[in-house]
């Protein structure tokens, strides 16, 4: 089935497949999506690589403006406006915050360039043909990345709040500072006025660990372009994720070989990605009081029957495998003893997997990070999904896969909620530090009630989302 | 195929099949096996289980019996002979020592009893048609039975080593001390006019941890009936292994669920029983570097290509599945790992599982027999096997399966051996403590060289095994 290698168009043609196998491969593994790129974005995104190409590091453009970033201000417009993405946060937020990012590119006619960081560049291959995405590791600023915050020079919230825009010219570059922590200046971003005014900036450099694309919904000068992009709203992370984060071959190795070991002979795929923010050192039995609870009643899993002594004999029995992630290894461990323990009582048989057991978040370690990726692909490719609560690691896989997931509620004080999880309205990840504010009225506003498809989050009340 | 459920006339038709699912279904799970039970042992068989349903508990006979016990010695001869073999050590030593005191009671026309100690009934279901093999609870001796040494009164060997022995009386009963640590005296029970002697007691007590068939093959007259019941010397335990052991229904379902869920699907099975002697905990590095040596060279399993970034693509590769058994979880993890991040030379898809880690042995908790047991069984539906030296748990895996296993050589001092496995000559357990005394000659003697069929065993220099 090599027509649909290329996702209905989302992914331009004419890469060198073996030096990144994920990338027409993936169609190998999924199931085909239900979703279709509009011919917008597709052409969108083949301009975009067009401008890339032109713009990219190395060209005679990007060399005249890296000069601009010796000035101050600039005089005159280059040919190239650029943003770059700085690397931080956890794997999930990572590429939530990318996406995000690169979709603000598109939207602005900027070309992005990505901060490697610890090790982005072994974890996805290049999306744009012929040019990397990846920030020159000679670029002057790199070595200022990791101290960015909201008090450094050149802060775009810090320049608002001390009323040092001056709108006769223009910097050269802006740090835009979207972290969860932002406050109320940072957050004018989502301000079509200040959108005018950042418009002209060269260079601007972002660090963020948000899904902020609910938000440039309701920036009216992006609403009109939204909406021919993606016809169907709540696929943007599922049609640019597909599009941008292919696994290195390394990292798809992992994948391929789990799936090809543990799931594919299944009949279906279960995937439960637990992601406990408790603290202390699980497993909690709470936890794993939810998730049994959640699966049954969704029947997702079948029940055991621990009465009974003996399996019930059903001729050709389905077979489900489950693949569960998670930092610990308590949780696939209970659910897989009880399935081996006592028979089901459908007949069904279950097998519990888990690929690693890494014991704790070590964001440095590198096979820890392509671990991550892989174990994210993994789920992305599951029949059925469950997540846990506030997890961006899941909101991918969900994402990625298509998929609208099972949510764990977020137990509180310990305690299971009832009922144990909801289906998502959408398969959207959640921005979770989204602005309440009216830029015309200049006063707070609840900004999950002034459109239909952008809404406040099953997971966080106060998160918003796509739907 | 159901004409070879009663696996070649070894087993008696007629069973309950619900009340023991295992006995008629096991064959569902395994190949046939090569070798056919003769028809002299098939006759014995169906004579010895006439023999047990005329004598068992609760017969006239039985109950006659019983009185003797009363009295220190008999007069006259009672009608039936019992032997009651007594819970003893692990669950692989028990199932060895009970298939040899089977063979015994075969051998002198006795009756088998077994006392179910903690578990025993449990984990097996009656292997005599129309009568338990259960000795009752109200037997007088059982309270004494875990206090049974070689000081105890009517303890064979001591009677020997006191000159006690009265030929003209016979005793009601004797005690056989047949542990690993008895004494020379207690070894005389190997001595043919001992036979002689003690063949004439109504009632023995035996404990012992040891599989002792094959010095029973030294004994003159049991030489002619043991060639023909066994004309294939070395299936003395395979074939009475699987006309004794069928776990009951709820350690079956653990087997069934654990093969449907984990290991059917595979082309290949491969099993890997890892039993470390070492003090300290686990996982060690040189058990681990034994377990790849070994499995690499005897190209059971592929050697993994750590510098080449992507899997080798193979047309349809072959799925091996990997069945560790181990106290530890380490050893399983270790390979899981291994032929997770990296792919293998040939192309082949290995997935590695792991029923139990229970941590530490743990003879005492029911579920924890009940797991051992159904991971020996597991072990033995496998096409490959690898075993540890020393270990009775494998032993029974091997026998069972019809399997001659790869052992891995005993680590001294903490090193891996080179090589780290050899071939086992013939599926038979060892008898690790036989005895080495030529009864006629009233000297020692080097057992292991009498006879071509008994030889010293692969994994411990003194112990004695049948080929
Ligand atoms: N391998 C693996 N790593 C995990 C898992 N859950 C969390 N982590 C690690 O913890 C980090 C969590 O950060 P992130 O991906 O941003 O997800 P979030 O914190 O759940 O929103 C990941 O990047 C991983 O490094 C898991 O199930 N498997
Ligand atoms: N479940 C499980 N238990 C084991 C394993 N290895 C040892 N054990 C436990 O330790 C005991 C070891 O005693 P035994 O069966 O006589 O084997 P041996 O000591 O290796 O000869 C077993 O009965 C089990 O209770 C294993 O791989 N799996």
């Amino acid at each position: 089935n090599g027509s649909d290698k290329l996702l209905g168009g989302l992914l331009a043609s004419g890469f060198n497949e073996e030096s990144c196998l994920s990338r027409y491969q993936s169609v190998l593994y999924r199931k085909p999506s239900p979703y279709k790129p509009s011919p917008y974005l597709v052409s969108k995104l083949r301009n975009y690589e067009m401008l890339h190409k032109r713009c990219g590091p190395g060209t005679e453009s990007y060399k005249k403006a890296l000069k601009q970033l010796d000035q101050e201000h600039i005089d005159g417009n280059g040919e190239c406006k650029y943003v770059v993405w700085v690397s931080f946060s956890g794997l999930g937020n990572r590429i939530l915050s990318l996406a995000s990012v690169f979709l603000y590119a598109l939207l602005t006619n900027r070309v992005l360039l990505v901060d490697r960081g610890k090790d982005m560049d072994d974890l996805f291959c290049e999306p744009f043909p012929g040019m990397s995405w990846l920030l020159p590791l000679d670029f002057p600023m790199t070595d200022q990345f990791d101290g960015l915050n909201q008090k450094s020079s050149r802060c775009y919230g810090d320049i608002v709040k001390n009323e040092a825009m001056d709108t006769e010219k223009t910097f050269s570059y802006l740090y835009l500072h979207l972290v969860h922590d932002y406050g109320d200046h940072d957050k004018m971003f989502f301000c079509e006025g200040d959108q005018n005014l950042i418009g002209k900036v060269p260079w601007l450099i972002v660090k963020t660990d948000n899904y902020f694309v609910p938000s440039l919904w309701l920036i009216p000068g992006f609403e009109d372009e939204l909406n021919k992009l993606f016809p169907q709203k709540a696929t943007v992370f599922h049609h640019l994720g597909r599009y941008l984060f292919h696994p290195t071959n390394q990292v798809w190795g992992l994948v391929t070989r789990y799936y090809e070991a543990y799931l594919s002979h299944a009949d279906e795929k279960i995937g439960i990605q637990v992601r406990v923010f408790d603290v202390g050192a699980g497993p909690f039995q709470h936890v794993m009081d939810q998730i049994s609870s959640c699966t049954q009643k969704e029947k997702l899993l079948p029940e055991v029957d621990t009465l009974v002594e003996r399996s019930r004999q059903v001729k050709t029995p389905k077979h489900k495998a489950v693949l569960v992630t998670s930092l610990s290894s308590g949780y696939s461990e209970n659910l897989k003893s009880m399935y081996w323990e006592y028979p089901t009582s459908t007949g069904e048989i279950i097998g519990v997997h888990q690929p690693s057991q890494e014991g704790y978040q070590q964001t440095e370690k590198k096979m820890h990070n392509g671990k991550a990726l892989a174990e994210i692909y993994l789920l992305s490719l599951t029949d059925n999904l469950v997540t846990s609560a506030w997890s961006t690691f899941g909101y991918v896989a969900q994402g990625l896969g298509g998929l609208k997931p099972w949510i764990l509620y977020k137990p509180e004080n310990r305690t299971a909620p009832d009922p144990a999880c909801g289906r998502a309205m959408s398969m959207e990840p959640c921005f979770h530090a989204p602005p309440f504010y009216d830029c015309k009225a200049k006063t707070g506003i609840d900004t999950g009630k002034l459109v239909p498809h952008v809404r406040h989050c099953e997971d966080m009340s106060w998160g918003l989302k796509l739907v």
